[in-house]
């Protein structure tokens, strides 16, 4: 399996579905996809800070791995049941308070396993401030 | 640098120093800390669930990356500076719709580097449902 | 699936399969297997050391790898084309010059994906030298 | 601390320094170091090979681990001492019988800690073959 010339579901979908599965209130945003790439933004909010007044590691964690998500459900269109098996990540620098954004690029794109990376900035400024790679294990169909 | 023989801050003192450091309300309790070692308790709550009923990707990354600070907190006593550096998490089971303990231990605590050990279960269950290892860096003092 | 009453392979089975599939010599000593077990040794050997004196990553590497292949064969039987997809190793501390001893167990066995840890030590030395974690994704059968 | 403007050592400075303090024979090949980046060769052998005739696992780790050690003796100098603390690889796909090459860039360089990450190809091919991340700790100088 490899990628498809096109994507399954564009950003408002991906956007639409993630708010139907996940019945809490959702805060991040599905800004782009294309296939094996999506691109998400965390709004700055204040209960995102940690001591020092930058975003928390959990709040990263939950962008980079939400951003592996939409990149699977752009590519391949909904897949409820897809489930991360394993996320790393590095933390580089201290985020300023100001939205976050996920670049999200598939590494390899298995029938069975994808594997990706993720990229996090602060909005504006072009260094990595974290960066993940995680799998996501694809369920028959 | 190795263990002290003591933990130099007990369960209510850590968890005193979580809720004074993070403005937002923290919901993890920490139950018990001894030289390399803590145990902390996600309570369960409606808002942590994902897709199916069960506890999400995020909030265990956040119950596994509070374990190992109260495990360098109880430790060392109070570095409020000391910063995660890299967390890698696995994936095993679906956790039920119940509390999850976090057992952390540390691989190896340096005077600079701290690496550790996080085992996830869900309260009662002996089955492992998450497992994480992670770097904590310790600024000099 | 989980793990079967019984190993599937003993260590000597385990360790003529390894070196019928890998035309170069193996020098890793499959020692003993279990469901979800494996225990491997390293002879010491100059050509694993690095600079200091201590045996290398790369060496430390390969016996964290093998030791997860063991446990997977000493559980599941011959399984030539199982592939490692992911392995994270920390570096706790320099090992003597001394053989290591790996121990792997599973921390989840699925039908499609086997999750493991292993921790590495010096022989004779209960301080752990490094630990990984891996996952390996077995073929359909 | 950040990036200098130039490298501290050339490709050739960089290999020499590895013959050196490396007593066996280094069959990896140095060919570029610039600030924060590396370029690595493994050239082809039969004696990394693997079941089904691709390149074993441990020689990519070694390749990786290699290509960012190369990358932070060219920005630093000869800095003996720099050790591995983390390696977290991705295997993707089965490499083909040729040289492989590694491209290391720094993601944080900072005075204590480095994070680095690789991307591992087959010689001519632009698919990846796997990718790394790392952590090298510097000692005080």
């Amino acid at each position: 399996m490899s990628l498809p010339a096109q994507a399954a579901m564009n950003a408002g979908e991906v956007q639409s579905f993630l708010e139907q599965v996940f019945e809490q209130a959702m805060h991040i945003k599905v800004e782009e996809t294309a296939p094996g790439f999506s691109r998400c933004r965390l709004p700055f909010d204040t209960k995102h800070l940690r001591p020092g007044g930058t975003i928390s590691g959990p709040s990263m964690f939950q962008l980079a791995d939400c951003g592996l998500y939409a990149m699977v459900l752009g590519t391949l269109g909904p897949v409820a049941l897809a489930v991360t098996t394993n996320l790393n990540i590095n933390f580089l620098r201290k985020p300023g308070p100001r939205d976050m954004i996920a670049e999200s690029r598939a590494l390899k794109f298995g029938s069975r396993l994808v594997i990706g990376e993720v990229s996090l900035y602060s909005d504006g400024d072009p260094d990595l401030v974290a960066h993940a790679t995680g799998t996501y294990s694809i369920p028959p169909r």
